[in-house]
């Protein structure tokens, strides 16, 4: 299983729609990939390690597939249409990070 | 429910022991933390979103707790034995953030 991140990081006069987010963007992703999207989760950063510490991400959301290749079959046609949709809810520009779930 | 994110950065001369980490060092924080984990899981990064590009992170071990507070009270006793496990499988310093499960 592989898990895709989509973090957005916490920088000075950054908004994110949490509720557009959850509502609209992820069950559009998850419309558009289908059967291929083996789950998905949301986080909303609160805090660093340290109370009252600033968290790195704003918000994180997470796609899993089976493979790689399963994901870049399924998004690859939606991309374009994906990418369109995130001025909907953040003005950040998110990074992406592949990795294989060992636990 | 909230998540409590290690991240270990990747940067070049830093190792990673992913057996180590999911065989001892994620069940010794379970062990410790015991009934206040509510779930754990462990990433390896593959890549960036562009294939063949780094990841940010080397690896990403997760731990989620009903409450921050509960964290913090099951955590606190035995932060110093979690830390002191550390170098037995990584030379990179994490960042820790700490996120409300929203999905």
């Amino acid at each position: 299983m592989i898990k895709v991140s989509v973090f957005y990081a916490n920088r000075e006069g950054m908004r994110f729609d949490m509720n557009y987010y959850c509502e609209k963007h992820m069950p559009l992703v998850r419309r558009l990939c289908d059967a291929a999207v083996k789950g998905i989760a949301v986080e909303q950063g609160t805090s660093g390690g340290e109370p009252g510490s600033a968290p790195q991400f704003l918000a994180m959301g997470h796609i899993y597939f089976e493979t790689v290749d399963a994901y870049r079959t399924a998004i690859g046609p939606h991309l374009n249409e994906i990418l369109a949709d995130i001025p909907n809810y953040t003005n950040i520009q998110p990074t992406i990070q592949i990795s294989e779930v060992k636990i």
